[in-house]
C-alpha cells in the first residue's frame, strides 16, 4: 500500500481512536503532573502540560470521579483566573498489593496508591518441600484475605503483583523455571487468577524477584539512582537491572542470571549443572559452609534453623563478635562477590549497586574484600568503581516492588480504575 | 520552601519558561510525527498530537523555515478542512559528519537529516605509533574538508560525532582511556573544536566506537530490535547495549567493557594486566596466533600487512579454501566468543547480538562452536538463546552511528537548527 493510501485508510475511521489514545495520554499526563509537582491548581496544570484549560477540567474531573485524584482544601493561588482549589492524588480507595514467594516464605505487602502501606503479612512455607500448587493455594489464601479485608474498609484492590525467585515470562505470568523451588513452567498468574476469581480489570503482574526488588530500592529515596544494580543474596544469586531510571528486563523476562555466570572453571558443579557459577561461591549455603560450617552439619542432622534471615542473623551475630572462622569466612566470600560484582560493573556501569538478603546483614564484613576485587577489575578505573551498599529495606525489597509495580501501572493507564460506585 | 510557596515562586515569572518549553516540547512531536508517519497534511499532524490546527501551523512554520519540513507537490488529502499541501522531511541543507580513530585508520561519513549518505571517507594511519595530537589533527583536517565541500554546495553541517575504541566521559567529550592507542585522557572533543574553529551551536560528540555502531545496527532494518548488543571484533573487544530502544551508557558511560572480563584465571596476561580477559582469547591478535600463525612470524619480521580488514580477509579466505589450521582455530575462537557471549546473554538477554568488526567476516566459521556454548551456558535455557549475526554494515558500523547521533540530537531538539539566510 502507498503511503497516500496508507494515510487515506486511516483518516476518517480512524479518528476516534485517536481521539481516545490522545485523551488516555492526556490523562496520564495530568495526573502525572499533579503526581510529581502536586498540589497544583488547574490553571498550572494547564500551563506545565500546554493543554487548554477546558480539556484539563474535561480530564481532572474524570480523574477525581476514579478517586485518583482530589481538591484540597487550600484556596490561595498565585496563577490568573478565578481562584481555585489545587489537585492532588487521592488513590486512598485504591490498593495495590504485592506478594513474594520465597523458597523459605511467603510474604504480602499492600499500599494506597499514594504510596501509603497498609498491611504487612509474612507467613513461614517451606516451598521446596510442598507442591508448586500447594503453595500457590497458600498464598491465594493470604492474598483472598487481604483483598476481602480492604474491600470491607472501602478500598478496591486494582492489581497484584508477584515477586518470584526465577525467570519469568512477563506476558503470561508463566514461571519458567524457579531451580531453589524445583519449579519449571508453572502458570503462576493463571492459577491465583482463578483461585481468587479475579475479574478481568484486576491484573495480575509475576516477575522475577531481583527485578522487583531492584524497582523498590530506585523508588527509594536512599538510592535513587538513574543506574542502579540489586543484587540478591540467598540460596540464589540473581540481579535486577535499572538502566535510565528503567527496569530492564531484555526481550523474554530473562535478564540478570547473574548467578550462574561461570567465574571459576576449575570450580565446582553447581545445582544447575554447570561448573563453578558465582552461586557456588557467594550463595548462602556457600557462605553458611565457610564462615559457619558447624551450623551446616547441624543443619545437615534436622537440628538447625533454615530460615534464610535467621542464618543472616547469625552469620552477623558470630562476624560482630569476632569469630575467626566467620570474618575470614566472609572475607573470602566478599572477594568472590566482588569478583561478580566486576562482570555487571564493566558491562553495565551503575552508579550503585544495593545488595540484598543476607548480603545487606553482613555488608561490613563483605565490603572491604569486594571492593578491593572490584577496583582491580574496573576497566575505565576508579571512576567507574559505583557506589556498594547493603539493602536499607531488606528482606522486604522484593514485595514492596511487587505493589510499586501495579502502583505505576495505573499511573500508565489511569482508565483501568473504575469510577467509583 | 511549602510546597505552596514553591508553585507561588514559580508561577508568575516562570510562565515564559514553560511556554517555551512546552513550545519545544511540541516542536519535538509534530517532526516526529511527520517522520515515523509523513507525508501528513496539517490537520492529521494536529489530530494525532492532540495540537490545535493554529499551533500546528505555526510550529509547521518554525520547521519549514529552519529547512526541517517542507511541503510536498502532492494536493490531495483523505481529512476534513481546506486540501492542503501534506509535508515531509527537508533536512537538504543539514549534514551530519561521522567520524572514526582507529587503531589503524580513520574514517569519516556524511549523511543529510533524512538519512541519505552524502560522503565517505578512509584514510589508513597508524594511530598506534603516531602522538595523539598528531592523529587528531589529521582527522580535523580530513572533517575540515568535508565540511568546507558540503558548505560550498550550501550544506550547513550541524553536528560531528566521533567514534573511538575506549570508555569516553561523555560530557566533556575526554576519551578516558585508549589502551590500543596508548591513549589517556585525551580531550578529542576540544581539540577538534579548536582545530575546526567551530561556533557553538555546532556540537561535537564523543562516544565509544562500540556505542555507536550499536546505534547504527540498531537504526539498520534487519537488526531493528529493541534489545540488541553489538560486539567489536579488532584488536579490541567492546560492546555497545541498546535495551529497550535505548543506548544504555551507564552512569559514567564505560558501559561494555566486555573484552576485559575474565572468562580464564588460570589464562594469559592481558595487555591491560589482568589475567585471563576475553580479549586475550578472541581478539583478532589471538584469532591470526591460533588461525594463521605463519603470518604472525612474518608479521613480526615486518612483513605482512597489519590492517584489520585485511587480516579479516585473509583468515576468511584461508577457511573457505578448507586450511585445517584456520578452520580448528576459528572453531576454538568460537567457542571462547560463545563463553564470552554467554555473560551479557545471562545478564541482559538481548533479542539479537550484532557481531562487528572481524568476527564479521569469519562469522560462519565461528557461530557453530559460538552457539554451542550459548546453549550449555543460557540460564534461562533455549527461548533466552538469541539470535547472532555478522554486522551487514561491517568496518563502517561505527562511523555511521556517528552521524546518526548528530541526526538524533536535531530530532531532540529542531530549534538548535539556524534559520536559512
Amino acid at each position: 500500500m502507498s503511503q497516500s493510501a496508507a494515510e487515506a485508510a486511516r483518516s476518517p475511521g480512524a479518528a476516534p481512536v485517536d481521539q481516545m489514545a490522545v485523551r488516555r495520554v492526556n490523562l496520564v499526563r495530568v495526573l502525572g503532573e499533579v503526581r510529581s509537582a502536586g498540589p497544583l491548581s488547574r490553571a498550572t496544570v494547564a500551563r506545565h502540560t500546554g493543554l487548554t484549560r477546558a480539556t484539563v477540567s474535561s480530564l481532572v474531573a474524570e480523574l477525581i470521579e476514579r478517586r485518583l485524584l482530589r481538591e484540597t482544601d487550600y484556596q490561595q493561588d498565585g496563577t490568573v483566573g478565578r481562584p481555585g482549589r489545587r489537585l492532588e492524588i487521592d488513590g486512598r480507595g485504591v490498593a495495590a498489593l504485592g506478594l513474594e514467594i520465597n523458597s523459605r516464605y511467603l510474604a504480602a505487602w499492600s499500599t494506597d496508591l499514594a504510596g501509603r502501606p497498609l498491611h504487612e503479612r509474612r507467613l513461614v512455607h517451606d516451598a521446596t518441600r510442598e507442591d508448586a500448587e500447594v503453595t500457590i493455594r497458600t498464598l491465594a489464601a493470604m492474598a483472598g484475605e487481604l483483598v476481602d479485608g480492604a474491600l470491607r474498609a472501602g478500598v478496591h484492590t486494582v492489581g497484584i503483583g508477584v515477586a518470584v525467585p526465577g525467570p519469568v515470562d512477563i506476558a503470561t505470568g508463566l514461571v519458567r523455571s524457579a531451580p531453589n523451588l524445583h519449579w519449571k513452567d508453572v502458570p503462576v498468574a493463571g492459577l491465583l487468577r482463578d483461585l481468587l476469581g479475579l475479574p478481568d480489570g484486576v491484573s495480575v503482574v509475576v516477575d522475577n524477584e531481583a527485578n522487583l526488588a531492584a524497582l523498590a530500592e530506585r523508588g527509594h529515596a536512599q538510592s535513587a539512582a538513574a543506574d542502579l544494580l540489586y543484587v540478591t543474596g540467598e540460596a540464589g544469586i540473581g540481579a535486577g537491572i535499572v538502566a535510565d531510571g528503567r527496569l530492564l528486563r531484555g526481550a523474554g523476562g530473562f535478564s540478570g542470571e547473574l548467578g550462574h555466570i561461570q567465574v571459576d572453571p576449575a570450580g565446582e558443579t553447581c545445582a544447575c549443572g554447570r561448573t563453578g557459577c558465582l552461586e557456588t561461591k557467594v550463595g548462602l549455603p556457600a557462605a553458611m559452609r565457610v564462615a559457619a560450617p558447624d551450623l551446616v552439619s547441624r543443619q545437615a542432622a534436622g537440628t538447625a534453623f533454615d530460615d534464610p534471615q535467621e542464618q543472616a542473623r547469625e552469620l552477623l551475630r558470630r562476624a560482630a563478635q569476632g569469630d575467626p572462622r566467620a570474618l575470614t569466612g566472609l572475607d573470602e566470600i566478599g572477594r568472590w562477590l566482588g569478583i561478580g560484582l566486576s562482570i555487571p560493573v564493566n558491562l553495565l556501569n551503575p552508579d550503585v549497586i544495593v545488595l540484598g538478603g543476607y548480603f545487606a546483614a553482613v555488608a561490613p564484613y563483605l565490603l572491604p574484600a569486594a571492593m578491593r576485587e572490584l577496583r582491580d577489575r574496573a576497566v575505565a578505573g576508579d571512576s567507574a568503581v559505583c557506589r556498594v551498599t547493603g539493602s536499607a529495606l531488606g528482606f522486604t525489597a522484593a514485595v514492596r516492588g511487587a505493589a510499586d509495580v501495579i502502583v505505576e501501572e495505573i499511573f500508565a493507564d489511569p482508565g483501568r480504575v473504575g469510577v467509583a460506585s
